[in-house]
């Protein structure tokens, strides 16, 4: 012993209580496993396992310590393995026998598992409300400035114009898949382990309905060994983070692309920016590129858990305590990258002159001209041709394909006519996608209204 | 040019066309790619965009196309890029300028959403069918092995005797769960994104409700830019088989477990074994293994695509061409190894007596004597204490907890009673267990039924 | 036996066979396969276990495998689990008992192991090459536009202007280091597992050393149960594909960029470019999005190998069957893309006069106004604030820092002297960068000597 | 301003303070910090760029600063957003102007890069020291019971005897591998970015060479865009604990199953072990477990890197921040995980007579009768048959092949003579294991004063 105990710089006795100990992890699950204790000496009374007075005392035992716990009057004590053991080691000092009696019939393992259900069903709660606030950013700044026009890119290269409103929107729409996977994650966790004891359930007569019912749960888990070593809902909010945290780094991406001086079709307000120690004139999207940044720790997150959880024989087992850290980050860093984005979203300060300036080169019109002639009744490959030729034709005379003359057009192609020049301002081009889903003025307003009911809709899912 | 050309062992023009063609991998997607572009024509010719004979000859074309690819007679050209130009290349070709206006208000990527998401749809309800032949083998092997006692275990330890079939069951709830998320991934994929075009929506008279109903798409993508650049109904496919395949691994841990020597609790049949190239006696659980390995490469599978499409801007981008080949692995993969673990599952001999002579070991009444002790009115952490000593007297005495006499209980504790003595045998043990969800045989009775009742109602839903 | 097969489309036996047959991978290794064999049967007969007759018969048997293979008449058999098994059932069918006989001493775990080391020291080697034909590249461009000027950025804003072949050689290093990966990769690889057998060892009076110097080892294993389970060498070699793949990610992004209509900085041969099938007008940097989004793939090819070995027992287990698709794939991957990025880079047309016009804006001088105050005394974090106020003077006239007379300067600051406003044209902010490493043209030249050193000695070294 | 601020709880500013603030995790780096400065100091006094009363006092204060971190009592300001403005401002507000010229020709990006790079190489040398401790607590448990058989397997199944020496020494190679690839991150960590500034070097006279000496790095990195965005070091230094890690989840995986009531090959000492909350006989390998679990969360901090640098332009982007929070977490992870490990190993109790009693099971002789028959001229597959028929009569007959007469192995095969029966017991066969890295008595003991010259020569390069 004295050889090994050697190795350890802070003793073995230290180090393996804190090498061992989730304290400073599970603390944040104070408020569930409270509530949780408490549920479970009110069955245990209410089925007569303990007496009403031994619940009562736990009850306002608990209380107590939750009160205590929140104006950081509690003594978190250094032999405290993890919160339950903290809150119940303070709870028999408190309350004495009764105290002691509360583990009856329940285990760390479905307690743990309780606690962990109650911590993630709010915290999917809040990331909704999160997700909401961002999307309700991108509809009022899609409402604000409905009709600017910028070039919509594909490959990052001049494509078609689009209206910014029917751009913004797209990340609206992202956002509602979001949300669905948060809902699915909430009800993943929305379960009862309680009951299940360590791992096969107990010989006293609990009412698990009943903890169940008390604690908000919408059902109780049907297999107590399931119960104990389920870990799905935490990867299923880990997923959910990651997804929507990929989504961001879309829109940030964006906003750091837009912020540069070669596109300058936003600028971001002082809040979201910051300057350089060296270089005095910057102004750097640091906040965009944070969160684009963060992608990588949530993908992390949910790659941990997914490697911890492989190939785990039934049911609890320690590899288990990890899995709770992870969880937190995730839904920490989305909800702060959320309301980040947000605030970012709703303050910047939309530059529609350079978003047009851009939006007349590269040949924007280019698909219209196709559609043209292919509307005459071209095959729409023999219409691509032509309208390659088209744009060499610009590329030596250094214009665009709104500048050329109906002769221009005939020379290349006979089914040409005069309304062909009228046709190629930006305006025309995005009011001609009609179709629905499409950047089309009304096809657009008709999208904001859809955007608008589903925000609706979940709003009042939360 | 002849400097880097040079640098190509295949030629620059072969290396560049092999390197940027998908062919190899979204050939996969034939039947997906016709289907999408017959209701494309159909609805061209409704809409009045091109005429019914156009529609007519394409649709025959295509049905030509489908038929030479099943049959083997498909020429596919070293000059395809993709699936989508290898068979419109075709379909010119055979309906000469009909064909050539198949494309009119479509473009490659609204075209490629499309058909991947017809692909994912058909491979979601696949996956469920084999998930469903999984359980079916559990739950069979849980009814034939109902009262088989093994020791359930935490932590690798002996803790408290089980019965089998309630160890099995388990897993039927982490399917059950795995089911779930393919709905989920299902209804993802199920939106049309056909009429999207390029990326901004067309000036042809789309109808998009229409191709969306001929195609069996439930609703139409609200945002053409979302629409071709949205791929998370992938992600959540790729999640999907992750998890599932996690779950896969934990139930190959456990039957590569139980074929060892030392734990012998169950046989796999010789379909499901394999030997060795240079020991004659070994009959190795290859299959359970290959299966837990196999976590490694679905697990990789949703963190390329995650990887993949992060930071990309609106709206497509060539990075999405990364997307199907990762999704395509992982359902395939998931696919056979539920069908495998069914096989082995449904075939594996149980080994009743080694189940039991183990379940003997470890001292798995301890919970029991300690709740009988609390039902007395001992708090629970003394009870705790008081079994601790008892297990140390079978220690030394080597016996188990069922081998003490009343003396040697009251030696401990004065609240041992003669109904001590009889109450320690694991039958009694486990059917003492009746919490719901517990392992109480009524209890598992009730689980059983359960778990028929979800099974029926996810066969429904395939 | 009939119920579960019932479930196999494919039949019972067709489905284990194929799921549990690796040949379609690991025939990529057929000719290490046949090195091994004959290195192994030449030192059976130097030891004396076999006849020298025996070990002419196999390698003459071996030497008509391979060339069958090659020339593509070798027929895999259905039957072949894999390549090794393929070609012993060929080498006994044609040489008989001798062919028998080769096995001696050897199992498939040692003979795996040595094909797949051998395997990847060849692709290390490729990758080496193809590092150093992207590091030419990138120096060929830096040479012939050693003095173009663009801006360089922090946060994507413009902070400093630097020399293009500053920023090229920036990506020279990093390539370097993806080189000395590669090093330590193949350094991993490199050491024989022949003759570890199954796991233990063998009877046989065995000369490992022969057959290591033989097959170019430069080292044996020396513990026969690592020997067998040991597949660090893979994901030494995934990670170091991985970490190239994310450098080229970075490349491929700034291609995206500078062939962007916003930043125009460079042009891509149409032999790396692409069109659309809808949009006439557009090239695509299609091949720089590949590369950039395929760091996701080779990213989950490390991934799945670290997860498939978690927690595996000594020694070998099944699941490392599962250790080559991966490795293979990532070095392919990032083989294709060395290769393609080499011509990119050597074939793009930069255009100087895009990149200046940016370096303009922005007041890249910034930073030399406050080193000037700095270097007259002012404490840095003065100076820094004095040159935020010049830049709102700027932009409140629309003017840059070189535009302002003396007395705009001193007006701020009374340190300032007429040698002010000659130093801030572009070149000599560059020139004045002098440190070691900076981007003043006399310390790019000194740079660009010391890349072309490494190389010399990297080139040397594969 | 007033809209979106709403959305934030906490109040704006204060989000986005906290949301960009990198102190909590880089004030780990302090003493770096403070080395970093007091070397530029330094140099730029020896450079006169500021007089060296300059330096002087700076270099006071910076001790200063230090001393009172070190104590406790230094204040970190709410408003510093990293350790590194912490330190300026304390500086600036104890030696007022000097402090202030401290940060001449230096930026945070630089500055930043050269704490971090001093901080991993410090961690390198500490992981290193406690790998070489695993590996001495391995190695001593080998030579305390060298003679010690266990049965060794390939798949869970038993194969051949091995010693439990050689089964020890096994993760030893693996440990030096992993002292390798620590040495790479080192080595990689080891150059000056110092000097780079911001991204482009500066217009003093910097001696970088000088800093770097001072510093201690052995080279200083040849271009300066490089310098501020190359986080490779901390990529292969996540790397190295990831593959670390992943080799301690295998050897924790054996202790585990050792552990267990089926196998029962080894006793964990109590500190080491811990209870159960429920089941007071209990004596988990929670050590094991959790250190199989960690796995998942270091392997989950390397995505997280590599996710975040993937497709960064040049040159520094905010995203980095992101890079410290995981490798020091891996870092911190892998050195608990050696050093428990290290004490696991160390105080663990073998039971020699479980593992000898398991060693007899499975007819682990299987391979030596093959051999023996190869030996006089069978070719060994016809030999590997004829065990198969004896195995299977030993099913038959409950008894092992070392329990068969000579006329039952004359029955199957003539060849069989009377010394087959005496070669059969567990010291013959394992002793008979020659070959060279093999698992006889005499090779062990070569591999074992190979693993003691590695690691002398590993200790020497700490």
């Amino acid at each position: 012993m004295a050889l090994w105990s050697g190795r350890f710089t802070e003793g073995a006795d230290a180090f393996t209580q804190r090498f061992g100990a989730s304290l400073p992890v599970d603390k944040a699950l104070y408020a569930q496993d409270i509530a949780g204790s408490k549920a479970h000496a009110r069955m245990l009374a209410a089925q007569g396992v303990i007496a009403q007075e031994d619940a009562d005392a736990i009850a306002a035992g608990l209380d107590g310590i939750k009160a205590d716990i929140e104006a950081g009057r509690f003594a978190f004590d250094v032999n405290d393995e993890d919160i339950h053991m903290a809150v119940e080691r303070a709870l028999i000092e408190r309350v004495g026998d009764a105290g002691a009696r509360l583990h009856t019939g329940r285990s760390r393992n479905d307690q743990v598992a309780t606690d962990t259900r109650l911590f993630a069903k709010q915290r999917c709660s809040d990331l909704m409300r999160a997700n909401l606030a961002l999307r309700r950013a991108l509809m009022m700044q899609a409402e604000a400035h409905f009709d600017v026009i910028l070039p919509g890119c594909t490959h990052l290269q001049h494509a078609q114009p689009v209206l910014l409103s029917h751009h913004l929107l797209a990340y609206t729409w992202m956002l509602a898949r979001d949300f669905e996977r948060l809902v699915a994650a909430r009800r993943a966790a929305d379960a009862s382990p309680l009951g299940a004891a360590a791992l096969a359930g107990t010989t006293y007569p609990l009412d698990r309905q009943m903890t169940a019912a008390d604690l908000g749960f919408s059902r109780v888990i049907p297999n107590s060994l399931d119960a104990v070593s389920d870990r799905d809902f935490l990867l299923d909010l880990s997923y959910a983070c990651s997804v929507s945290c990929m989504h961001l780094s879309r829109l940030c991406e964006e906003i750091v692309l837009w912020s540069s001086s070669e596109f300058g079709f936003i600028e971001l307000s002082d809040s979201f920016s910051t300057g350089s120690s060296i270089m005095p004139q910057k102004k750097n999207p640091d906040f965009a590129e944070l969160i684009r940044g963060k992608t990588g720790r949530v993908v992390g997150d949910l790659v941990a858990l997914l490697v911890t959880c492989k190939a785990l024989p039934l049911a609890y087992n320690k590899d288990l305590q990890e899995d709770k850290e992870g969880a937190i980050d995730a839904a920490r860093t989305l909800e702060d990258c959320l309301v980040c984005t947000a605030g970012m979203v709703e303050t910047m300060r939309v530059v529609p002159e350079a978003m047009r300036a851009q939006a007349k080169k590269g040949y924007l019109a280019a698909t219209d001209v196709a559609d043209y002639l292919a509307k005459k009744g071209l095959p729409f490959r023999r219409a691509h041709e032509v309208v390659g030729h088209l744009v060499l034709v610009c590329e030596q005379r250094g214009c665009g394909l709104g500048d050329l003359s109906l002769a221009d057009f005939k020379a290349e192609c006979e089914l040409f006519e005069a309304d062909i020049t009228g046709a190629l301002d930006l305006e025309s081009i995005v009011a001609a996608r009609t179709t629905e889903g499409g950047t089309g003025h009304a096809a657009v307003r008709v999208q904001l209204a859809q955007a608008k009911e589903v925000f609706a809709a979940d709003e009042a899912s939360v």
